[in-house]
């Protein structure tokens, strides 16, 4: 037999990764559109023009290109090719490419349909994105986003909605301990203000959101090698290692913003959103002094949720004040989050938390002993998926062990066995695969039974 | 504002869009799935390898290529590149490429799982696949397949399953005069061995496969260009022109194929089939003679489903004995069938047969009048949530007529104004938006007068 295989760090999904990856997706779903996200979708491919420039030097490598079909060369000259200059190549040997996220096809289709949309446009989006990254455990090249965004709302509710909607998914999946980190851009923004240190802002986020990875020391080291002031380096210090309560925290940021009018906001954003966070009794949800994350749009909260026996975030988000300005319409605040599936599949594998209830497909397996009792099993099956009851008729006369063995692999819950006595007797034996128990009944009572 | 677009024969799907399609793949699911079709997915990327040479020259054409990361020109010798000789430079450029249907990636995935799977493998596989075909009304570049295939299985039963499949779908989603056509290809090929032109099969399917498009006119000159004897295009009109009933049919068959064994054995394998699908009264279940379909691997059964009102079929699918030999493992038996989702979707709108009751995410709106009142809109619309309410609070203090427009676009059912007034008597005015009633209640009665 000739070697298969996929694309490396690509994955096939069996029916068992399946049924609990659509159980995930369904508590996403659900919770989304309990809160009125409506859902989109948008196409693999989009134009080089869109997706081009938006994730930096590095994303614009990891983007996976189409090749034109035809004549893919035609735009390239002679001179190109023999020097192999594959910056201007790659853009006339390719006009299409798959996306690298969802935030830039959700920006590009309310610049595209922004006549068409109800503002605030509140979407959800659930569906795989390609990166060229180099495969590794927990890394793929081909993997889901759960997407939800909220844009033309500048209100702080939405940031409130969407702490309740993260707060419900994970309740729902069994995961209330985790805790959800918040903090505001705009208080970083004014910290490297109040250091002197503004034009590092940048430097300041990507360096700090390495903390719980590399720690102080290390950060600190970063900070220097990115050529942050010393007098900035130092300020920062007590923020850094501060540790207390919430008050105590904001009490922190009030001293050391007390002259930075866009840190003040930030704070006064803080104080408004825990206040929020408070009357509902969100008590996972806790502020980070340190939190940063690493995307350069978010310009206001930033949130992420960490759990204790995950090392990394399992979900996050934040508001930006301008994604759409870069296709030239300015102006749309918006605030969005995403579930990172992939880890949070591993921690509900890891932790067992897959209800038993999901593993199964289908409920009843009719053993198919003999030709003459066909038209019994096929009309007693169909009788049971009228009720609901997910029914397959083994399709061959195979011997008894083979059709026991796959009810096995299939996880299939209930067994009827009719042979001839049974059909002159109008019974059926009805057997439980997880006890093994089985008891004869009448045909017309194994609805009521198996129910 | 920039012009933004996206590639030529893909679209978005917007909301409305989307839950209407949302709701045909559930119908289409939940009968898979009641039938005992697992679900399974496999990556948008195949190698090369896997792809190439499945579909003919044409396909191989169509299938869109991903361009190497890196240095893509690093195989590519100056020869190559000076005299741009596409054919070996695309698989030097390219190692993978977008899956062209769900057929071939079945196959490949069952070769390269098979140690993990219970035969009969019983899947379905709903996902988009690529063509890199002209973009035309009703066709696009990037379109979904509804499939279910089993495999490892010889019985007929499995047919009679995917005609139950088929016409529970249909009749779920209000298309229950759909016509069910069968044929079998052991017939065909018993056909072209009684007239003399067994080598000749594929022209014969191919050209009859047109027969209601081009009308038998057309049809016999293309037989005559493909050089098919004069006397087996002679000896195959009576065939085409036949009318009569099911049972005169197969009695034309047993004449004409009388000395064909493989004939007959298509032959027995109808009657056999027509047997089941009577028992069960599956009365749109119908005998096509000149029914072929244009794929070769096809071997036995063959289905087509046609609507009244729809010009060309809208699902499909037959019995193919050999569909994993290519990949090197011989002698699993399968059939299945697919959905055309974008057609069926076409002709559930043209003739309003999607439920009113999905048009809505969001049922009920919460009117922001003011910040005092907001703890009594988020306090209320939560307790909907927790009974399954879907529910939104508008969240800035934007003009009545405002948020009554958003109400209004978004197709929420009911609108909750809660003022002054009513939150000193805890109670809210609940109007209806499609009778534009409105009535005020308790606080406490929203959710009963909701439900």
């Amino acid at each position: 037999m000739s070697k298969v295989s996929i694309p490396k760090g690509t994955r096939d999904f069996g029916p068992t990764e399946m049924t609990r990856r659509n159980y995930l997706f369904q508590v996403i779903r659900e919770l989304y559109e309990l809160y009125g996200y409506a859902p989109i979708e948008t196409p693999a491919m989009e134009t080089m023009e869109t997706l081009m420039g938006k994730y930096g030097e590095e994303g614009d490598r990891l983007i996976f290109k189409i090749l034109n079909s035809g004549d893919f060369l035609k735009k390239a000259t002679a001179d190109e090719l023999l020097n192999r200059d594959l910056v201007p190549l790659t853009s006339k040997l390719s006009e299409k490419a798959l996306r690298y996220d969802l935030t830039v096809p959700f920006a590009r289709f309310v610049v595209q349909h922004h006549h068409e949309l109800a503002f605030p446009f509140k979407r959800y989006q659930i569906q795989p994105v390609w990166r060229a990254d180099r495969p590794q455990k927990g890394r793929y090249r081909e993997f889901y986003q759960c997407d939800a965004d909220v844009i033309g709302s500048p209100s702080l509710l939405n940031e409130l909605e969407l702490i309740r909607i993260i707060q419900g998914v994970f309740t729902k999946l069994g995961l209330a301990d985790v805790e959800i980190k918040l903090n505001n851009r705009k208080v970083l923004a004014g910290l490297a203000e109040s250091l002197g240190a503004s034009d590092f802002l940048i430097d300041l986020t990507t360096a700090m959101d390495k903390l719980d990875k590399i720690g102080l020391d290390k950060v600190n080291e970063e900070l220097v090698n990115r050529g942050l002031p010393t007098t900035a380096i130092e300020g920062l210090q007590p923020l850094l290692t501060f540790s207390g309560s919430r008050s105590e925290k904001l009490n922190l940021l009030d001293t050391m913003l007390a002259d930075s009018e866009i840190g003040k906001a930030g704070v006064e954003e803080l104080n408004y959103l825990f206040q929020l966070t408070d009357q509902f009794g969100l008590s996972q949800v806790s502020l980070d002094l340190t939190l940063a994350r690493g995307l350069n749009y978010y310009t206001g909260a930033i949130i992420e949720v960490a759990h204790p026996d995950f090392p990394s975030s399992i979900c996050g988000g934040g508001r930006y004040d301008d994604l759409t300005g870069v296709f030239g319409m300015k102006g749309l605040s918006g605030v969005g989050i995403s579930f990172g599936a992939d880890r949070i599949y591993d921690l509900l594998l890891a932790k067992g938390l897959f209800p038993d209830s999901i593993e199964t497909v289908t409920q009843v397996l009719f053993i198919n002993f003999s030709d003459e009792a066909i038209p019994t099993y096929l009309k007693l099956a169909e009788e049971m998926r009228v009720n609901g009851i997910s029914a397959e008729v083994y399709p061959d006369q195979a011997k008894l062990k083979k059709q026991m063995k796959y009810a096995n692999d299939k996880k299939i819950s209930h067994v009827v066995l009719i042979g001839e006595e049974e059909i002159q007797a109008g019974k059926a034996t009805l057997k439980q695969m997880k006890t093994g128990n089985q008891e004869v009944v009448l045909q017309s009572n194994l609805i009521d039974q198996i129910k």
